[in-house]
């Protein structure tokens, strides 16, 4: 935990808080911090600053806080990426913010397990709690945002045109050759497949909108570190 | 698995090779193969190429190799890593290996916690078993070195310099600006520090060698992300 995340009824006043529960143990028993410490602290979609330690006790810490610096600029891209299993999907969340992605959308592909849609991970208060995990990580405050399309087609032809007009439209996808992309002031919407990749059909989909191919090198990589691989090539 | 990895125990001659135990039930149930059918497979550090399946039975499968590729150009890089808590290792070993870093040097710094060092995931026969799983992921043979060093200090002093003999030395830490790095046919070796970060009389111990930063930016990253990130950066 870089960064103590505080949500608006943390607060008893305008710039005191009462932690209790995991934040209040963390602080407690990880950063074991005492009476005058100074933490870092940041409110949920605001400014993040600095919290100094007001009293520890066996149930609760008080902070004081003075939040005036902006959060970290977000990534200018928008994510599509295949439902993975479940245990992934955890791990991607937090991986999500910690990266700065702010917009996210979990979409259906042919090789995506059907079982993958009934899990309990695709519930917004589970998602959440691995999010502010990774703002937490990564000293940002920005929640990104989930959203879940279960089919594949309506969500190409209906929604994505709209969503990457004015973006460079890019898909990780070996084959498709890599454009030299000029991300200069460029609004990015970047596609990753499942494990297996993308069949054809949906590559031409994605093609036929404007996708351009990102080649990440002959090696296959789960699509937690393709991601990472990905954004770091692109920004 | 994009890559059924063969170890020379398994050949019962020339090109037939017989399975059983964790790979033979993968190809039976995940790949859901049949007598007739093509994999990819590879030799531990020797070529890759095709597996075509004799017969499934219950207990084991059969293959027809035909071994006629190398394996993909190794990451010229050493990797000097601060020791992480097991759980993150594990995951770490295989992202290891799938990311093509050949060369690995696990080693203690001051923001270790000691306890790291009396886990299991730092014996050879269980890295070993993540590492496979990595290059399986890649579709890779060669296996990565793991070196473990307990001593900070005589590391640095007594074998460093020799390792970074003729090579780009870089140390992934914020605040130490980020030379752009001509990379063309330059071997690296790059030095990420622990949770926490290396310590300042790390990083000028560090320094002193010669080692240049490499700012990844302003969100702090876990472990595993700083790695394929910085990588990805690199080469």
């Amino acid at each position: 935990m870089n960064l103590v995340l505080l949500f608006e009824q943390d607060f008893v006043d305008s710039s005191r808080v009462i932690l209790e529960g995991r934040r209040a143990e963390h602080i407690r028993q990880v950063h074991r911090a005492n009476a005058g410490d100074i933490l870092r602290a940041g409110l949920l979609n605001g400014n993040m600053g600095q919290a100094t330690v007001v009293s520890v006790t066996q149930n609760s810490v008080e902070l004081d806080t003075c939040l005036d610096t902006p959060p970290p600029p977000p990534l200018p891209l928008t994510l599509i990426l295949a439902l993975t299993r479940p245990k992934m999907l955890r791990r991607l969340y937090r991986t999500i913010a910690e990266l700065g992605i702010k917009q996210v959308y979990l979409v259906n592909t042919w090789r995506v397990e059907k079982s993958f849609w009934q899990s309990p991970v695709l519930s917004q208060a589970h998602y959440t709690t691995y999010l502010f995990e990774g703002l937490e990580q990564a000293r940002d405050t920005l929640l990104p945002r989930i959203e879940i399309r279960q089919r594949f087609k309506p969500f190409v032809e209906d929604e994505l045109p709209q969503l990457i007009e004015g973006k460079q439209a890019i898909i990780a996808h070996p084959g498709l050759g890599s454009t030299h992309h000029s991300l200069e002031d460029s609004e990015v919407v970047l596609a990753i497949g499942p494990e297996g990749g993308f069949i054809p059909y949906e590559v031409e989909k994605l093609s036929a909108l404007g996708f351009k191919g990102l080649d990440l090198g002959e090696r296959i990589y789960r699509v937690e570190n393709a991601l990472s691989f990905a954004i770091a090539k692109l920004f």
